[in-house]
């Protein structure tokens, strides 16, 4: 092989792009009140976890499909950047940066893989399938773990209240009704040992209250 | 849900117990002369390599084993520590401590899920089945991708030479010979340049010399 052909090469620019991830920093901080965690570690560990919590799916899944979700879910954001569960005002333009991103960082791949990843990432961002409504469950679980065994000082470094997270990880219960008993066990909690403010907190009337 | 049962309780114990394999530190810097690379990030790397690169398999792989075994190859080193490749004393002792972590650490998990992880990371040390083979490619390809890169500089650092390079890679022919013929490339092409001593070099004969 004297000069790789065209396709590998273009695999290969594509897999040395992507190890930019590792400098995209999260909100979050690992346990042990560590540094801030990275876009691919993040993405490791939601894989691992969707493979080990698997059986706790609503639905049958595809647990390969799930894990590659988890695996590219945050690519974009090498381009995007992160933007944190609770920033209203970056909330607004997310989808314009992540649109641009994809197309860049996808580009660079043979175009029947481009079409394929660009496909799954869309797949996840729509919440349509049970695949994507599981890899969004762990994308919520993982950091919730990280900052519960924290003492939960992601949300008070935010001024996050608990109004604020169950908005957000009351959709894991769309992927798994069983992990979101664990997630309101877990926030009720912190409510209790105060690492959660209950302030502005608006209970929906549905079933948590008397799990 | 009162108390979580047991078994997602160990489950979830396990989920958190994982994060630390984000600070085992590798020799290898990430793209860009960046900082060292951890555990985590190469896992996660390798997996995403997998999933692009399995057409160039030798043999009919299941990717969703591979991908799997990537992620979870290294985190026994949460315990034993990372071995770098080319460190001939740390290797004499490596099997007893990884065996003591994964011992250790999947204990954690439901005892099904324990032996399935360990059986998984036995087979991928073991070498003998296709998947194993084609992650060991990725365990290889990966950190070679970095430090091409960044002008071979983690070479210089430990003073390694091309003989023990290629001793070390030409084993990812084992799992696909496309992927070995863009290794030898990119070795030859780090030779030629200065980055990677030819000193002590020995060609093995084999037909490498003639792609």
């Amino acid at each position: 092989m004297d000069e790789l052909d065209e396709r590998l090469k273009k695999q290969t620019a594509f897999s040395l792009e992507i190890d930019k991830e590792k400098n995209i920093f999260r909100q979050t901080h690992l346990s042990g009140h560590g540094r801030n965690e990275n876009d691919a570690e993040h993405a490791w560990h939601m894989a691992i976890m969707a493979y080990i919590l698997r059986e706790y799916a609503n639905e049958t899944i595809d647990i390969a499909k799930v894990m590659l979700m988890c695996l590219i879910h945050d690519i974009v954001e090498i381009d995007a950047g992160d933007t944190y569960a609770y920033d209203a005002e970056g909330a607004k333009t997310k989808k314009a940066r992540e649109d641009a991103a994809k197309d860049r960082i996808y580009s660079l791949l043979p175009t029947d893989q481009k079409e394929e990843l660009i496909a799954l990432f869309d797949e996840f961002e729509a919440w349509e399938t049970p695949e994507s409504r599981f890899a969004h469950a762990m994308d919520n679980l993982q950091p919730l773990l990280l900052n519960d065994s924290n003492g939960g000082e992601d949300w008070k470094a935010h001024g996050v209240c608990a109004a604020q997270v169950y908005g957000r990880q009351q959709k894991t219960r769309l992927g798994s009704e069983k992990l979101y008993a664990l997630t309101d066990q877990i926030l009720r909690q912190n409510i209790e040992r105060g690492s959660l403010p209950e302030e502005a907190f608006q209970d929906d009337g549905k079933d948590q209250k008397d799990k």
